[in-house]
């Protein structure tokens, strides 16, 4: 590489180099023939230049140039002139320039292309997976990976000028299944016995903060044998936090001076902080949802008061039971068709509820259609108070009061999008809504096995007001425990932890864990505890969900380099794959599949 | 927390903080009861400040103090206060003052602990990692943990300065047993079937390269199932690092910059550079090792000439077989006993020798004892061309020319050592000696499997004057393979690629390695390298074994938060652990355990 190294990226030309002699390396990304003259795109991720044979160049020169394809990799030697006036492309840093070359050399040939490198390619996501190394060329992947590593280092940045150490825990650990399932490792040195991967580092960073490192962090890799239905991968990156000596408003301050920095230095964008604090039920109350889309606000209403005497019975014995009557009010929606209510109904069905009320506000005033018959004399009573005006839609979910925010809220969710109430794309502080959800249940009852069970993990500590009752109505405990929303997303939840194990037994009695099965997981945390345990909290921003968000994508595939597909698969390595049996003899190991059916 | 949340550090509190009321959170390092006055050191990860129980203060405080043990985590609010002149201890930062206390509260208590946290433990060693969490108390485990959060930090900084970017490649991949042993994942999601860890994001690095991102780097973790003798570990960390468009120069003047950087910016040491470069071929000749360590001289020399006709048939033999006797001139070891060459002869041994011989040099500058005799009429000429002296010890392995210089480089080591030639910690330039090895060989005949293999790795590119002849003396090629040594410690390993499937298809030729193997193997790289691969080359400090050197220590486990034992087990998670059939059956597999013997 010593003769045709570059003198300068593809992105750095500019009219300031003309008349200077460079080397430039990049891929050949067109190249055009114009009545005998050769115009070369040479593309390297920094930017594009164009360089020129002329028609006058060797005839040598001129067959290079003219064998050059899509992809080859190529150095070119010339010299920098001004395009002429007409020429200019003032959208490319380069525009203003050309190389006049005098020397290309192909330094590796491409094979046809299985897709053009374009800035957005409409290939099959398997195909653009199988040929990453194709896909990532693409100016649209490399900004994402580029932002992504950006991020990152400013995460680090911010995180290291705030006095904090990353400090990397096991990859290999022990198994202590709980919520999703973990990845097993055989052990080829203690065979029959297994490491897992950490589904989080959490139990690590605890210990951390036992052994007085008051402030842990690590973009720790996380992995989770799931189902991979939706937007999931067998493993993700998350901005793992755990401080001690704190409150929650500390790791607020934290994380909002952390997506201030973040925002600032790589979108260019100044956050309003502090994010707004909501509780998790006026969040279910006003948005059917733990993690609201606040880009716009359309919020939900109560309207058990309007519903006694209406004669709607449906309603009635509702309210009657104890549920709760909710009502969305859809301004400028009145000509939405039966179809697209119905469609709406197929929504808040697919969230528990039974059905889908409506009714229109006329010109007049007057609620018309659907069960707007039900409310003839309460009308202006009701407009008045849910703030309603001609032309707006009425829907309304009768429920229980979960089942009616959550079916709801996801029909608001869906309105927005519908009506275009969130701005698209872009990147003003408008377009990333941030908020802290607070409040949280501690426990929820499990129906299905009747009991209860911890609403996030069992290290959350319960809020102290409960602390005296919380064994009476586990329901009513809410916990040191909060999430931090954008847009829709969760991008980060974290807690205050139980420190005294004490403490941390009571919770293991509420939610019927008895003291074998805790020793056999949690046993060496536990331990920990009872040698001087700092109170302490944490926090884990998920890596991909915020650069996901950041670049306007709406799955984490696109903002990693080698993601699997969905069925755990990578189409480029291919793997999983079989290996050797004797690999497997090695590890106390034999297959034993189940029969296909 | 909110109450008792600390205003201040253990290790910040001066004379200028005089007066003010203070709030510390921390633990009890020591309490001691003066003639009724309570002094506490009260320790965080920042330092140790000492709190004061006065004789008048109230009983209720002075009885918690009494009942402070060690290790008890506590929140102390007081005022500062200037110490007695004559308490002033000037070894702490926060030697002046003291916190005369007015209230303590005991946020967690602590039972009796299995070892005394303190500067260096003589503690057994699985103690120490089943209560890794008391052992990461220490000063010595903080500040080494804590340096190589800096390192880690200033690794960045430089990289990211450079230009390059942090990309995360995959911990679940394809296995593609090479070198070591891969630890494998089974897929539930396709039973039968396995992902790989793996041993180093080498095949993605270059992957990475083919898709246009032409400065990569990653803290990447790397996976290796190997036996755990000596002081390795399941898994470590290592700065991985590929560019594009690069020679070996290239490399080395980043990796230098690196080094530099680091050192100035963690210990404050200025590192001379550019680091000496040292042919593999002069590495062995002079220091019988391809990771000398260069801290000291003595140097190995060549001692055929003396040979002929010296009447010593060993030497003869060997010389006149094509075998090399190599000579040690150990300043002043004459007076070595017959029992301490021996040992020395035992380590010769370990390395292949037959024997060590020996002589020395009386101190009328003649060849006493050992082979001495043989050597009587050249003696003279022996001592000029050695510059041996009256009181050196010569010693003189005979055998192929790689037996003896790794064995007589062992004997060199060992010496250097006992002869004190190494000054022993401390943190000057001269302390750590950095070089890089150069040239090496390509190919390593397999004597056993009667075969040619790749020295390094199967990606190296040839030299460029070997390109032609490769195949007809492959003992002969060097490659563009380089390590960085220091300390004669191997602290990276890298080299330039091969980036065109033709070169690299000779290569497998040459290690019989066949079309079939290649493809199943490493068929996706072979795939990309089709697509217009650039140039490219890298290299991969081990962050563990540089971190493991800046802080003096001789094992990574010190550096690393939470090590395997030698058994890869985490005596503090127990892991690994058995699992549940349940969790096998959904793998498709079942323990297939060999007979206890």
């Amino acid at each position: 590489m010593e003769q045709y190294k570059r003198s300068h990226t593809c992105g750095e030309l500019t009219a300031a180099q003309a008349g200077e002699r460079v080397t430039l390396n990049g891929w050949v990304h067109r190249n055009r023939n114009h009545g005998g003259v050769h115009f070369i795109n040479l593309r390297d991720r920094y930017g594009i230049t164009q360089v020129v044979i002329d028609e006058d160049a060797s005839a040598d020169l001129r067959d290079t140039a003219e064998s050059l394809k899509y992809e080859y990799c190529i150095a070119v030697e010339g010299t920098v002139r001004r395009r002429p006036d007409s020429m200019v492309n003032t959208d490319m840093t380069t525009g203003e320039v050309e190389i006049q070359a005098d020397t290309i050399v192909v330094l590796t040939t491409c094979e046809t292309l299985p897709f053009m490198i374009d800035e957005r390619s409409e290939t099959n996501e398997d195909l653009r997976l199988k040929y990453r190394y194709l896909d990532l060329r693409s100016f649209s992947m490399q900004r994402k990976i580029k932002l992504r590593a950006d991020v990152s280092y400013r995460v680090r940045e911010y995180l290291g000028t705030e006095g904090f150490l990353e400090i990397e825990t096991p990859t290999m650990i022990r198994s202590t299944p709980e919520g999703a399932r973990d990845f097993l490792i055989p052990s080829r040195l203690n065979p029959g016995s297994f490491y897992a991967m950490p589904q989080s580092p959490q139990l690590f960073k605890q210990i951390l903060m036992v052994s007085g490192f008051d402030k842990y962090f690590q973009l720790a890799h996380c992995f989770r044998d799931e189902d991979l239905r939706g937007d999931r991968q067998p493993e993700h990156t998350q901005v793992d936090i755990e401080m001690s000596f704190v409150d929650q408003d500390d790791i607020f301050r934290l994380i909002e001076g952390l997506m201030e920095h973040v925002f600032k230095h790589t979108l260019n964008i100044d956050l309003k902080t502090p994010f707004p604090r909501i509780s998790y039920d006026d969040a279910m109350n006003l948005y059917g949802s733990d993690k609201p889309d606040l880009r716009f606000d359309m919020e939900m209403q109560d309207f058990n008061a309007h519903v006694p005497g209406s004669g709607f019975g449906v309603f009635e014995s509702v309210v009657e039971n104890g549920g709760a009557v909710k009502v969305l009010v859809a301004p400028g929606a009145a000509g939405y068709s039966r179809k697209q209510i119905t469609d709406l109904e197929e929504t808040a069905k697919t969230y528990g509820a039974k059905g889908l009320a409506w009714t229109k506000v006329s010109e007049e005033g007057t609620l018309e259609g659907g069960i707007g018959k039900f409310f003839t004399d309460s009308s202006e009573k009701i407009l008045s108070e849910l703030s309603a005006s001609p032309g707006d839609l009425l829907l309304f979910v009768a429920d229980s009061w979960k089942v009616s925010c959550t079916a709801l809220g996801a029909v608001r969710k869906r309105l927005g999008s519908e009506l275009e109430l969130v701005e698209k794309g872009g990147a003003t502080p408008s377009h990333f809504a941030f908020a802290w959800i607070v409040d949280f249940p501690l426990f929820e009852y499990d129906e299905e096995g009747e009991k209860w069970e911890a609403a996030h993990h069992m290290f959350t500590m319960p809020q102290a007001k409960y602390l005296d009752s919380m064994e009476n109505d586990p329901g009513a405990v809410k916990g040191a425990l909060y999430d931090l929303v954008c847009n829709g997303i969760e991008l980060a939840s974290g807690s205050i932890r139980i420190h005294d194990p004490r403490l941390q037994q009571r919770i293991f009695d509420i939610v019927g864990f008895n003291k074998e099965e805790a020793e056999r997981r949690f046993g060496f945390l536990m331990n920990a505890f009872r040698y001087g345990a700092p109170p302490h909290g944490g926090i884990a921003p998920g890596l991909d969900r915020l650069v996901m968000l950041m670049s306007g994508e709406s799955t984490i595939r696109e903002v990693m380099a080698f993601p699997k597909n969905t069925q755990g698969i990578n189409p480029m390595d291919d793997s999983p794959s079989p290996v050797d049996p004797a690999q497997l003899k090695e590890l106390g190991l034999e297959l034993k599949l189940p029969d296909r059916e």
